[in-house]
């Protein structure tokens, strides 16, 4: 291990800083991508690492990489990374600390005149939320070869706003093609986002993987009809569907406990007013489970419940998967190496999965990849009320730190 | 009873003739409260009473008069009509034919040189339906005291544009005060917008009174955390709550079956994303029942209801009233005008309560109110499917005729 710590107190004030960018009431983060507080925030990253040294590419997907050079550049480079876009009430910590934790590497091996044989890089993945434009995980699933391009940027926010012409109009569609080049190893470190690592006092998650993740809008049409005359018997009635849709799919997770998860996220009714049974109805639906076959399972009675309580309400049914993510198993000399780092540093740790998808789940399919997380206060992510101890912000970044030099200094035979 | 008939045949082209503007694909009507189309219809009914002789009077709420002079104009006049509005997914029926039948009733009386003692009014009231600008009913509640014009004048659609502006865009806000004068009679012929009348096989509902109804908006309040993470018995899920809620009153419906009718209309999640445990929802709800004491304990119900399953799923909630409207019972002089007018017309008939709300009901608060009901098909209404025979349709604008001029002859002593 090479004797080397982060400054924690100055990846604090970083954070502290950017989290001005769009700052809310209640002491969280509504940066949404592609918005002008998006391009604030992308524009002050890269001033400070500017003024680390470090080179910049933006490529056409609107990802930003910071690079520090190494003795040997025609190495293939270790990265890590996150976002820096939020949920509309979103937290302070949730992605930018995975992006400002490798500003911090960068700084910390500047500080201390060590240079690295592969360049060392720290990324921003453009839109890993979802939030404005789903699906999530746009940048790095474009990077990877998930998503086609042009697909994505034909993405309308609610508001109708396009997806290229935001990228465009932030200033953040750049040259370089969105496509996977060698890497010797992809890091990243973020908070749980879950309740576990506080419950049981562990400072640090090792992850050996990831569950997998489906989305659905399940739509059900009835016959919209006057809300006094028609008698309830006799109504085509989306609500009545709904009714027996959420009791099924509560009872679906209940029954997959305790590691599958049911949310609902959004919904609509059309056409929306108060004295008309709506023609038809909306529901976002996220199922996930940590082994693939369960979830499969699941799958499938997500369909089966939905076809039947549609036929016995006497409603017609749609059922869109608007993405998919499979359960990932992270790579195994990544993973290592995060375990070394926590071994030497001496941290309290944990081995496990991550309950919510990450821009390594797309990374992880083309370069070796594993992530890092840190407790979070109470669980809650995606709330204005996230946080995080600066002990375990300063731990993750130094087993970041650790886990990168290894890799990076990893010659090849 | 004056030896006159409606020219049936007439009739239904002029109501073909409105249900062009705002037509849908689907053979129904989309022609909302003050918008341009609303407009169009509104200039073209007004061309067809001036071409009918009549003098046109506009009030401030948008409301239309138009008058056919009498042998006495000191004497209060005898009204009908209904309103031009219509539901986004609307019928060609609803409102437009109380409206068109006043329009024929007085084209009647001009073809057959029939000079009444007082004068003959057929008026349009602005934005019944409440599918733009809620509450429902506000032209006819204003004029009747129900509602202060100024604050249905800053109402505004989910666009955020104010009533007033739009009514004044669309060149219909008027003069004239909008506010009761002295009428002898109101009398509103209407399709009945349920299945009872085609079901029993009767021609014309004879209206005795209207049932009640209240609208409430329900939110409850969670806290937003992310799908993956966050164990299922951790989560304040407004999900949970509407889950419970559904149930709940439905069970409520159908304990107090078959009177009682509660509709969801509309919904709303905040902030809405797929992969976030929405922090509030909020659903709107239409709950009615023909008798007030039973709608005083259904309301009482919601409310106990609602608050136990906020504690039980620790969420917070609120209940907003919309809009309230208490079970009417019509005037007995009206009544019996329509019931002799039936009797000496010979058609089949039903004395019934209306399940839904209409101009009527603010009306017989200040000034003496009957209705009259036709069969719709299937019963459905507030659907583009909308549909009800020509003989009926010539049916209920006899029965008007008679029961008009019966109050219009009446010179009081």
């Amino acid at each position: 291990m090479i004797e080397a710590n982060v400054n924690g107190e100055r990846l604090w004030q970083t954070l502290m800083e950017m989290a001005k960018i769009g700052a809310t009431e209640n002491g969280g983060c509504n940066r949404q991508a592609l918005t002008d507080l998006d391009k604030q925030g992308r524009d002050l990253f890269i001033n400070w690492c500017e003024e680390a040294g470090c080179s910049i590419q933006v490529d056409e997907m609107g990802n930003i990489f910071a690079r520090r050079a190494g003795r040997n550049n025609s190495l293939p480079a270790v990265l890590t990374g996150s976002h820096l876009d939020t949920q509309p009430t979103g937290g302070k910590f949730d992605g930018v600390y995975g992006v400002l934790a490798g500003l911090e590497v960068i700084r910390t091996l500047n500080d201390n005149d060590i240079e690295t044989e592969a360049a060392i890089e720290t990324a921003v993945w453009t839109n890993e939320e979802g939030a404005r434009f789903s699906p999530a995980m746009v940048g790095s699933g474009v990077w990877a070869g998930n998503f086609e391009r042009d697909a994505v940027y034909s993405k309308t926010d609610k508001q109708g706003l396009r997806f290229e012409d935001e990228l465009r109009r932030i200033g953040y569609l750049g040259e370089q093609p969105a496509q996977a080049r060698p890497l010797a190893a992809a890091f990243e470190v973020h908070i749980e986002q879950g309740p576990i690592l506080e419950a049981e006092e562990k400072q640090i998650g090792v992850l050996t993987g990831v569950q997998g993740m489906n989305w659905y809008d399940i739509t059900f049409t009835g016959e919209p009809c006057h809300a006094g005359p028609s008698p309830m018997e006799s109504r085509k009635d989306p609500f009545m569907g709904l009714h027996r849709l959420l009791a099924a799919l509560y009872q679906l997770a209940e029954n997959n406990a305790p590691w599958s998860r049911v949310t609902f996220g959004d919904i609509k009714a059309e056409p929306g007013s108060y004295n008309t049974v709506p023609e038809s109805l909306t529901i976002c639906v996220d199922l996930r489970h940590p082994d693939q076959t369960t979830l499969n399972a699941m799958d499938a009675e997500l369909r089966r419940l939905t076809k039947q309580i549609a036929l016995e309400c006497q409603l017609e049914y749609h059922i869109h998967q608007e993405w998919t993510s499979e359960a990932v198993s992270f790579d195994s000399q990544c993973v290592n190496a995060v375990r070394d780092a926590v071994k030497n540093l001496g941290y309290s740790h944990k081995e496990m999965v991550s309950g919510a998808g990450h821009d390594s789940v797309y990374l992880s399919q083309v370069v070796p990849t594993s992530m890092i997380f840190i407790p979070c206060e109470k669980g809650l992510s995606h709330n204005e009320a996230e946080n995080a101890e600066p002990a375990d912000v300063t731990a993750g970044a130094n087993v970041l730190l650790q886990a990168m030099l290894s890799m990076a200094n990893h010659v090849p035979s």
